[in-house]
Order: structure tokens, then C-alpha cells, then sequence
């Protein structure tokens, strides 16, 4: 087991208070997407995968090609960031100065190994339970080729190998701020999948969140 | 400006099929979320950081306080990875091994500059205007105090430093499997943000998706 000390500091520096060190709500996290960046080092240059992920009991657990570069550069032993966030919504203050976003952020750092042949069938199979509930039972079974032409990878969450971050709270608007009258509140960021990148917001509601348009509208 | 040498090769290895070259689609995905993640090396370990940021005409922009230590790590120079990935569905298929996600995901590489005092205004201003489109007019303006604890950074995005990947396609079942008569198709993978975490997936939608269980609910 690989030590603290080779791993980066877990302390977060900016904005502490927002740490949480509850294992249960990093599994909520954890739970509530299975889509994880992970981050690593080659040829000294950061790179960064986007991958799905489950958390299977204490572990993340990821699974890819054995074709892949960058899965081949984790079992070898690279060190890896794998990064979580839910982005929750948009904390409008009185300022731009207090206006955040709110969200869930969670690093788990440490070194992934392959999954054991005599294990991968069970690991691979509960990863996909986890993607699509249900369909395991349905589907035909795995073929000897494709399970040959599959890995799983697997890092352990340990007691102190992680950080989570969680900003919930109100803006901190001073008090003259407060006073000067302005609306403040939280904008929720997500729209429905089937809707069209330009699709502009319908005034009813604009109007309950006060400031909300369309954010692919507006860039365009 | 850095060379090409220097950044990672912006080629995808595996399933290079799905690598897109289109400017347009890559703004299209970078103006679709206001959340990157950033991936960098400190002390010889992969760190990474999510954040807000937007494009603003042909550079990623990012900002925070001027004691956030990444953000430092980052104007003394180092290499970064921007990762931006927009998650759509899961695409079932007749196998494990055929189904996927259906994804966009766009990878920047480069280094982040700090904008000069004189234009910082500027581009926190825009800044704001694309995570909250509309208040940046309606707020007070940021006080000296405030802009002098915050600083903006900006990396260019140019013809060579990004790849984006788009999976948007089909599963390729074998003629056997989809003879075999199983439901394949596309689950949606966003649930309204005021849903709370444990809420079943009433059985109307189970029915209309087929598989689709609620993930949290049965994971927890």
C-alpha cells in the first residue's frame, strides 16, 4: 500500500470550511454520477481522461481496452487524480464578487492495479449494474474474446487518500449589500437532455428565476 | 507561444474514429457547461482542480482569489489539461461489451497566462455574464478591494492544442445479437436537479426506457 506521503496533500487551501471529511457523503457523490476525469502524468505533461466509474464497495473502479494507452500507463503504476463533481447550480449574490456556484467536488489520488482474471468477470458486471441497472441479468453473456479484450482497474478509497469539497450555502453579501435591495438566489444549471442547444428560455420562467437565459443561447 | 512539441499529442489512440476536428463543435461543447476540470503536476503528482470557466472568443478563461495556490502554480507556468466533458446518455446495446456512453469530450493542453490589470475588468465581467447571463448590469460594481484579490487567467485555444472526441453513434451488435431479438437504444442520463437523490424511477418512465432504475436509489 502506497504511503501519505507519496501521495499530494488532502488539505484544502482556499475556502477550508467548505471541506467535508464524511465518508458518506463522498460516497453520495460518489454515487450520484458515473463519470470521473482522471488526471495523470506523461512525458511530464498532465493529461486528463474522462471515463466512466463506479464505486464498488471501498474501491473506484474503471474499465477500458487492453488496448488503451492511458489504462496501460495506470497498471504500470502511474499515479493517478480521479476527480468527481456535481455541478448543482448557480449561487447569484448581490455582487459578482459573492456569486459562486454551488457544487459537490470530490479527488480521490492514488494508483490503480488490474482487476485479477479470476475476478474481472464479477468486477466488469457490477460496473455495468451500476451504468444501467438492470440489464446485466438480460443481456447474453460475455464472450471468452471480449472479456479478453477488456480490463478492469480498481483504486482503493482509503481513510485519508481523498478530499471533498462541498459548497451548499448562501452568499456572504455584505450588509449594505443586503440592504441596497437587490435579488439574490440559486439558478439551477441543468436542462432536460432533449432540448436543443438554442432553445431560449421561455419568459415564465425567466421570470421565476430572475436572471436565468439560456447560457448557449447567449454565447453563440 | 509554446510549441506543439512541447504539449501532449492531441491524437486519440483508441477508437479514432470518434475524433472530431470541427472548431465549431468544440466551441459548441465548451459553451455548453460552465465546468472544466484542470489537470496539472505538483511536487511530480497529477492534481486536479474542477472550475468554472467559459470561452471567451478563442481562449479558456478561468478566474479566483490571488491566494488560491493551484491558480498560482498555474501563472508560474505550469503545463495544464483542460478537460471539458458533456456526459448525454448511455447507449444500451445487446452486450455488456457493445454499450457505451454517449459523450462529448474536449481536452485542451497548454499553459494559462494571468491577465494584465487593465483588462482584468473586462474579462471578469464576461466572465460573469456567461455563468449568469443578464445581472452583471443589475450588480453593483466590483470594489478596487475585490478586483485586487482576484485575478483572471487565459489560455489560447489554437489549431493544435485540443482534441475532442464525440461518441455519438449507434452499438455495433453483431448480426447474431440483434437477430436474437433484444431491446437496444439510448437512456438518458440527466435527472432535474430538485429530484432528491433516493426518488424510484416511477414505472411509465422504467417502461418508456426499458431499463432505466433510478442509479442512486439503487446503489445506496
Amino acid at each position: 500500500m502506497e504511503s501519505a506521503r507519496t501521495r499530494p496533500s488532502t488539505r484544502i487551501n482556499r475556502l477550508g470550511e467548505k471541506q467535508s471529511e464524511s465518508r458518506e457523503r463522498l460516497h453520495e457523490l460518489l454515487d450520484s454520477t458515473p463519470l470521473a476525469t482522471v488526471a495523470l502524468v506523461r512525458d511530464g505533461h498532465p493529461v486528463a481522461f474522462p471515463t466512466g466509474f463506479a464505486r464498488i464497495a471501498d474501491e473506484l473502479v474503471i474499465h477500458g481496452s487492453t488496448g488503451s494507452r492511458w489504462l496501460r500507463a495506470l497498471t504500470d503504476g502511474a499515479s493517478a487524480a480521479v476527480s468527481v463533481t456535481a455541478l448543482d447550480g448557480v449561487v447569484v449574490a448581490r455582487s459578482g464578487f459573492e456569486s459562486s456556484f454551488r457544487y459537490r467536488s470530490a479527488v480521490v489520488f492514488g494508483r490503480f492495479e488490474r482487476v485479477p482474471d479470476d475476478q474481472k468477470l464479477d468486477y466488469l458486471e457490477t460496473l455495468m449494474d451500476t451504468f444501467i441497472p438492470g440489464p446485466v441479468a438480460e443481456l447474453r453473456s460475455s464472450s471468452r474474446k471480449e472479456l479478453a479484450a477488456t480490463m478492469a482497474l480498481r483504486m482503493p478509497v482509503e481513510s485519508d487518500n481523498w478530499s471533498l469539497k462541498i459548497s451548499a450555502g448562501w452568499p456572504e453579501d455584505p450588509d449594505d449589500d443586503v440592504a441596497a435591495g437587490a435579488w439574490a438566489g440559486l439558478v439551477p444549471l441543468t436542462t432536460a437532455p432533449d432540448v436543443p442547444a438554442h432553445t431560449p428560455l421561455p419568459d415564465s420562467v425567466r421570470a421565476m428565476t430572475g436572471t436565468l437565459r439560456n447560457m448557449a443561447a447567449h454565447r453563440a
